[in-house]
């Protein structure tokens, strides 16, 4: 796909200097994404894309506007090649004025989360709203909603048609992470139509292959999706891109895959098919640590050459998902760029979008303008009126003791999870817990015309005591609860219902702290600085109820209900044994 | 552009090695275009499609057919990315199997010539007949037909409705090279409607930009196309890849490229812009020397890694030509893959098309179908009856000397000639020629509905006496013929009339040899072996009329009359000034 100049011939005659440009960035070091030199010169641009670049002495420059660089790095606008806005919990223009500072002017972004939540109409939200930003959120069509479809129940259920229907959004360029891996190497007809339509659609295919090696890795290759954010081993990124594959080295909230990716590509003789992405980052991360300009940074940290780091966030990036003339610096591409001072530290200084001054010295120097959404002000949880019986376990037994099937973490930080065999206390034919590393969880389907709730019980997920819920819970985002007592419970619960969504700390019947995402249950209308200050007491709730192990506690029950990571994870239908896919009883 | 399987289900079965594949070749040295690693290990194909790579050691090996390579090397199938077929003289189906053999399993081929000639039929004729080729030919649809409207008649004119319906063929990748780089960079309606149709329709566009520099070639990328294969100076190459062109390496019948180019971008960090092409080559060239693995050779003995060479003639041509699974060896990919003993000397053992063997050993082993097309046996050269006074030059002058303008060739060698002004000898109202070095030229337009004769004066042509006529002449292909006396012109003139087209050599009014192109006056129905015979016997009429210079003397005239290289050329209009695009008469 070409990033469409709205009239040529204006390009065409600036380029020749029959007409001024309308912006020249001169003494600048450019540089070049194409032989990896740095050159010395002026850069012309008009209309938003780049005219011309002069590296001779000029007597007089043509331009209406003349920046002088001052002898700063001139590289081309960041692109994070895999990401989901809603883990920023900001809605689009929100995140726009977040990250165009640190030099990101385009995304490529999955709107999995509220696609799983409004269906299509959460996707359309997520596009118009990005309509008119100084920066450039290009979409993927969610994949796989649900994620794994009979196995747990969502807001929507994307076929073939939905993904038909969606490629008609302009900003539409790919099919988002295929994380059904099984159904794509087993051949299932629900996903090889969509993928039929995507290829058809000449959208490129965003893949997600955790774990994927040898035969299942050739099988999902030849399904269609090449390319996987998902490599946390060296062994296995190797694999990946030997076979062909692209690797978007992540560095999310959660996961730092760089040190294994690098390790597995360092010694390739062609790093073109290494790009990197953010996947998923919290607004903290974003204003204390940066976006893929942080990323670029850690690469290079880890030991990658600036100008290679600067190409797999930019010209790798643009091949990977098929945008013809973005990511460098040259006539007729683009004009989105980054000036900097320094490669390696990676802060931008002033910030180019198609040729537009948007950002300078971290801050934002244009007008992002509200807007003002239905969906935004529509609450999306919609639960039964529910009482403490609802998060009770009734057993077979009366009194006595009961073996069990439970979920359980392998550690206190990893999201892996598998089951165990447990023998849980019965009193007066109800579950009770004998074990302080032992709480309930329970799934409550929060759509329309559902009222499926999944109690169970699971061990090591790090809270001593209270309630913890939250309805932002990949990938159905369902209301998922753990907690000791069903009373705290009930309080955290209807706490959510009564916000519209959000998460929730409740300890001896009082609620410690709620962050409202009365957006889908997933997003906040509060601008970063705000959005961190709240989330940041939410931590604190978090760690107050035990979660103090891990850096950042809010992500412990995000991935509890995702039955894409191995190896048993919760969804409102029990618990769903991964690999295998299919339920697990908690009594045989 | 994906290439398609047919029945993806199968694939994955095969990919997982539920099911047996087609073929499997063990004991394989594959060589990896994402790394640059050299794998020992088994590839499995399935219906046409690489299902999966496996370097462990079986115990059983899962296919039909076993192979054992004898730890020969693997490289993919070589991808020419730009040239004419009917430079080979020969059909699409006789062109196949001369270049098979030599390890070419695609061809980005532009049927330029042809479209002059037949129009949209003739570039339908090349893609039809190479319907069922055991290769792929894949057309990208002339962009300049004819190749400088307004200074030459062809017989055919391509607009923006004749382009889009020739994208419908589907083997259509791409708009061939845009040679008229003056109507891009001026933005002419015309041109700009060409490139709209080609941009919405998905295609990429192939350029030509021969000794652009500065603001202009920053234009015409402006304009567009962003590849070239003409560029024959360091420093020209230098500067298109600096500004984001893919580079064509050339090494045709008379462009030999290479060591410029090379040297321009050896000491790139990044070299996929690079590729190669043959863009002209002859049926001897083939036969004696390669197709494009004689390219990777030379590319070789110029200093490039093997590995970097192969990858130019594979994957990085498949990006330049959006081609996605194609040009590598790895799962999903198309099983189009060579059989080598040596990287360096690039003679293929086996040559596999889609998982298919298609030849062995420089021996074609599968059977191309003749065809039978219509077009093949209609006579291109439609001319009125002509007389000795056709070719006669009338001066404003009885007798004397008169002042004229006349093309002037720079060397005995290159294609390059400007405008020299001369005395000329004038008797009874007609010029005579007063110097050695002097010939008569006249293009003879050989299309319906149009009898222009052009007949003007040419210096250093190089003959010494005698005519030489051809309707291969690029890029309108009218009849064009250098001689001495009329009467030679008018006996080669009414002997191509008679054969329907080719190359005629006459002395003293007696014809020395023809070499007969009956379709569309360009190309012959004869295999390689034959064709080369009978070429080289033209070869060796063209040195008996004094054309000893050039290594291949047939090259001679087919650019003569080709006005879009420097400086001056005729048409069937006259002598074009190619940079300021209008003519110049003979007489001020």
């Amino acid at each position: 796909m070409e990033i469409k100049c709205k009239d040529k011939k204006v390009l065409l005659k600036a380029a020749l200097g029959e007409i001024n440009s309308d912006l020249a960035i001169t003494n600048a070091k450019i540089v070049n994404m194409f032989n990896g030199n740095i050159d010395h010169g002026t850069v012309y641009v008009k209309n938003g894309f780049i005219a011309h670049i002069e590296l001779n002495d000029e007597e007089t420059i043509k331009a209406d506007e003349v920046i002088d660089a001052k002898g700063m790095y001139l590289i081309p606008g960041l692109i994070d090649s895999h990401e989901h806005i809603e883990s920023s919990m900001m809605v689009p223009r929100n995140f726009a004025k977040a990250v165009i500072p640190w030099g990101t002017t385009t995304v490529i972004t999955d709107p999995h989360e509220i696609g799983n939540v409004w269906g299509v109409e959460g996707v359309k939200y997520m596009h118009d709203d990005a309509d008119d930003l100084p920066m450039r959120q290009c979409i993927d069509i969610p994949s796989c909603v649900p994620a794994v479809p009979g196995l747990e129940n969502a807001g929507a259920d994307f076929l073939a048609k939905e993904i038909e229907e969606l490629t008609k959004l302009p900003r539409v360029i790919g099919l988002a992470e295929v994380m059904d891996f099984l159904a794509v190497i087993h051949g299932e007809d629900r996903m090889m139509d969509i993928l039929d339509v995507a290829e058809r659609k000449g959208l490129y295919l965003q893949g997600h292959a955790p774990f994927l090696s040898g035969r299942m890795l050739s099988a999902y290759l030849c399904g269609g999706p090449n390319t996987c954010h998902e490599s946390r081993d060296t062994n296995e990124a190797y694999e990946k891109y030997r076979n062909g594959m692209f690797l978007d080295m992540r560095d999310s909230s959660m996961c730092k895959n760089i040190p294994a990716v690098w390790d597995a590509v360092k010694d390739s003789r062609y790093l073109d098919h290494l790009c990197l992405c953010t996947d998923d980052r919290e607004s903290e991360d974003i204003l204390v640590h940066g976006h893929i300009n942080d990323v670029v940074r850690i690469a290079i940290q880890n030991g990658m050459n600036p100008i290679d780091a600067i190409r797999s966030a930019t010209y790798n990036t643009a091949r990977e998902v098929g945008l013809k003339n973005l990511g460098a610096i040259a006539p007729g591409y683009v004009a989105d760029m980054i000036l900097l001072n320094d490669l390696e530290e990676m802060t931008p200084s002033v910030v180019f979008y198609g040729g537009q001054k948007v950002a300078e010295n971290g801050k934002l120097c244009v007008e992002i303008k509200d807007h003002s959404f239905e969906l935004e002000r529509r609450n999306s949880v919609s639960i039964k009126p529910l009482t403490v019986d609802d998060f009770t376990i009734k057993a077979p037994i009366e009194n006595g003791k009961i073996k069990a099937n439970i979920m359980e973490f392998e550690d206190p930080i990893n999201s892996l999870s598998d089951v165990a065999s447990v023998e849980l206390d019965v009193v007066d034919g109800k579950v009770v817990l004998n074990d302080p590393d032992l709480k309930f969880v329970a799934v409550v389907n929060r759509y329309q015309n559902n009222d499926n709730i999944a109690v169970h019980v699971v061990r090591g997920f790090g809270t001593t005591h209270g309630a913890l819920a939250s309805t932002v819970s990949h990938d159905s985002h369902n209301l998922t609860i753990v907690y000791d007592y069903a009373e705290n419970a009930l309080v955290a619960a209807n706490e959510l219902k009564r916000v519209g969504g959000g998460m929730c700390a409740v300890e001896d019947g009082k609620i410690i702290h709620t962050l409202e995402l009365p957006v889908a249950g997933l997003l906040s209308l509060k601008p970063a600085e705000e959005l961190a200050k709240d989330a940041n007491l939410m931590k604190q709730a978090n760690r107050q109820l035990g979660l103090t192990q891990l850096e950042n506690p809010l992500l412990r029950i995000v991935t509890l209900a995702l039955p894409v990571v191995p190896n048993a994870k919760m969804s409102d239908l029990g618990l769903v044994d991964v690999n295998n896919k299919k339920l697990i009883p908690l009594f045989d």
